[in-house]
C-alpha cells in the first residue's frame, strides 16, 4: 500500500502504536509507558515486525520539541516531571531503526489534525481541540496549518476569573494554583467534591461550575483565535450534559460581542489522537 | 516605481492615507473620520490625485469583514457602534475608483504586519501586536501569516482574574464589564483614578495594577499562541515604566512553566499601522 504508515500516540501512562492506511483498518498495540529506553525499544520492535510503512506520525505528551528548525530540542520530550523522560529523544532512534520520514507533534495537535481530516472539523480551516481529563491541553489548526509558534500552545494553564465566594477550592496546579487546569481538570473536580467525578449525578452543581470554567476558557480561546469550532474531548467531557451548559456559559461570557464557535465533542472519540498521528504520517508521503 | 502603493489607516476618529514605496519616503494626509460617504469620497480623491499606485493596503477599525471568501461581508465595517458606519463598504468604492488590488485587514493586523516587515519583529514568524489605548485590540502573525480565523481576533475582551479587594473598580466595558479592556484601557484608568492617566506619576500604584492586568493578558496570549514576541503599543504604553513591570508580572504568572516571549514597544511607534498597510499593499504586487 502506498499510504500505509505507522502512528504513535505517546501518553504519560500508555503508548498506542498503529499501522495501516485507513482509520477503519488499523493494526494496533497498546502497552504501558515505562522508562524511555525500554518503551522506545518496544515501539521500534512493533514497527520492525509490522511490514513496510512509508512514514511515521507521532502525537506525544509534552512539553515536546516540535520544531525541526531547532535540532537541539526537535524530537524530544522536554521539561517533563515524568521521571526519566526529561530530554528523551523519540525521533532519532525511530528514524535510525525504520529509515522513514517522521512527523513529531503534541498529542493534542495530532488529535486536532485527526478531527480535521476525518472527524468533527472536516472542511474547516481554523479550530481547536481541547482535552479535559487528568490534565487540560489544547491543539489548534489555524488557516489549515498546525499552530506551533515558539514551542506549542499550553492552553491548559490559562488564567481565568475565579470567584472564591462561589468556589473556595484553591486549585490544584503545582505551577499556578487556580489556572484553568488547576480548577477544571479531573483531579480538581475530585478534590473539590471529595469523590470520583463519575459518581456525581448529571445535575450536580459540580457540572455547572465545571461548565462555568470551561465557558470562560472557550470564550478566551474564541476571542484570541477566532476559531470556527472548538472540540472538547477527554475523560471529563464524557459527561455529555456539559456541552449545552458550556455553550450557554460561552454565550453569556461573549454577551453578543461576537458569534460563538461551535462547541462539539470529538467525532473520533478517544481515537482522535492515534488517527491524527496516522493523518500526519500520510501527509508526509502525499 | 514598481512598488509604489497606497495605504490607509482607518480609525474611529481619524484617517491616515499614504502613498509611496518606502517607509522613509511617504506622502501622507490625515483628516477626521466623518460619515462613510464623505470619508470614502475624500480617500478616493486623495489617491486619484496621487499618481500611479500598484495596490492599496487598508488597516481599519473593526469589527471588519476581512475574509475574501465571504463576499457578503468582505471589505465592510461590520457591527460597529460608530453611528452610520455599520455595514459600510470600504473596498468596493476604492476598487471601482482606482482599479487596483486591495488588501483589507484590521488596524492591529496591519500594525503587526508592519512590525514584522520593518519593526521589532523582523525575522520572527509568530508574534502579537497589542494596542492599549482608548480600547484594547490585538493582531497576530502565526507562522508568517496573519491570523484571521472565522473573523479576526478580539483580544481586547479576554476574561482575566479581577481581585475586587485590590481593585474595586467594576470595569467599563459595555459588553463585559471587567474584561481586559474594561479594566485596562485608557478610559478605565481615568475612571478608576479620577484623572487623566498622563497626570499620574510613573511610580503611582495605577501602573502596578495596569501591569498586573497586562501581565495576565500576555500570559494568556503566551499560553494560547506560543508567540516569540508580544509588541505592546498604543497611547497607554507610552508610559514606558510599564514594560519592566509587565515582564515581571508575566514571569510571575507563568511561574517557570514556559519561556516567556519578549515584551517590547513597537519599533515603528505610532506609524506601525500605516506602514503595515504599505507592506500589505506591496505584498499584493510582489
Amino acid at each position: 500500500m502506498g499510504d500505509r504508515v505507522g502512528a504513535i500516540e505517546a501518553g504519560g501512562t500508555k503508548i498506542v502504536c498503529a499501522v495501516g492506511s485507513d482509520p477503519a483498518d488499523l493494526e494496533e498495540v497498546r502497552f504501558s509507558t515505562e522508562d524511555p529506553a525500554s518503551t522506545i525499544g518496544r515501539i521500534c520492535e512493533f514497527f520492525q515486525s509490522a511490514g513496510d510503512i512509508g512514514a511515521v506520525g507521532i502525537g506525544t505528551f509534552g512539553p515536546a520539541g516540535v520544531d525541526p528548525a531547532q535540532p537541539d530540542t526537535y524530537g524530544r520530550i522536554l521539561n517533563t516531571p515524568k521521571p526519566g523522560w526529561k530530554n528523551s529523544d523519540l525521533v532519532t532512534p525511530l528514524r535510525e531503526s525504520l529509515g522513514v520520514p517522521i512527523h513529531f507533534d503534541t498529542d493534542v495537535n495530532a488529535a486536532a489534525f485527526g478531527e480535521g481530516k476525518w472527524g468533527a472539523a472536516m472542511g474547516l480551516h481554523t479550530f481547536i481541540y481541547l482535552t479535559v481529563g487528568t490534565g487540560i491541553g489544547g491543539g489548534a489548526i489555524i488557516g489549515g496549518r498546525i499552530l506551533h509558534g515558539a514551542l506549542h500552545p499550553e492552553i491548559g494553564h490559562l488564567r481565568i476569573p475565579h470567584n472564591l465566594q462561589r468556589d473556595p477550592f484553591a486549585g490544584c496546579c503545582p505551577f499556578h494554583g487556580d489556572c484553568l487546569e488547576g480548577l477544571a481538570c479531573g483531579p480538581a473536580i475530585e478534590k473539590r467534591w471529595g469523590c470520583d467525578p463519575r459518581e456525581l449525578p448529571p445535575d450536580h452543581e459540580a457540572w455547572h461550575l465545571q461548565a462555568h470554567y470551561l465557558g470562560l476558557a472557550v470564550a478566551n480561546l474564541s476571542l484570541t483565535l477566532s476559531p470556527q469550532m472548538i472540540i472538547l474531548g477527554g475523560g471529563v467531557m464524557e459527561q455529555i450534559q456539559l456541552f449545552p451548559l458550556v455553550r450557554q456559559e460561552l454565550d453569556q461570557q461573549l454577551n453578543g460581542y461576537l458569534n460563538p464557535p461551535e462547541i462539539v465533542p470529538p467525532a473520533l472519540g478517544n481515537r482522535a489522537g492515534i488517527l491524527g498521528a496516522v493523518a500526519l504520517a500520510q501527509q508526509l508521503i502525499a
